[in-house]
């Protein structure tokens, strides 16, 4: 099964790369654009045929490597 | 509305942050992980009240700065 990992900063955590996102589209005219956050998003391959283990293994590992859950949030959805 | 872009790099290309993270995941004993690819997400807050216009304005912007488009597909989503 495909399990994609999403990882972004929690709210509150300054995101300087969403920020630098946001000047430059400001720069390109883009006037409409607010905040914008920038994040992670892994996608996983687990040779295994149930929906569910394979989203506890996605949500495993995103705890043991992909993501910081001191600054950062994670989602897990299994995908195909 | 709040428009996602997820970047991804086109499958053929070589994705050696994913590579990394599928080495450091089996380190880990985590067995059942295949192929592992990697990119980012952006979530941009967009002045627009209108979803097919967001979209469209993700799209733009997608093209203009956050994707690489000779290496890197991108995904433009609604999400609130």
């Amino acid at each position: 099964m495909k399990v994609r990992v999403t990882v972004m900063l929690k709210d509150g955590v300054l995101d300087p790369q969403g920020k630098a996102i946001a000047h430059a589209l400001h720069v390109l005219d883009f006037g409409s654009v607010g905040e914008v956050r920038a994040g992670r998003v892994i996608e996983l391959e687990i040779a295994e045929t149930d929906a569910d283990k394979a989203r506890a293994q996605g949500d495993a590992m995103a705890r043991a490597l992909l993501a910081n859950l001191v600054i950062e949030d994670f989602t897990v959805e299994v995908v195909a």
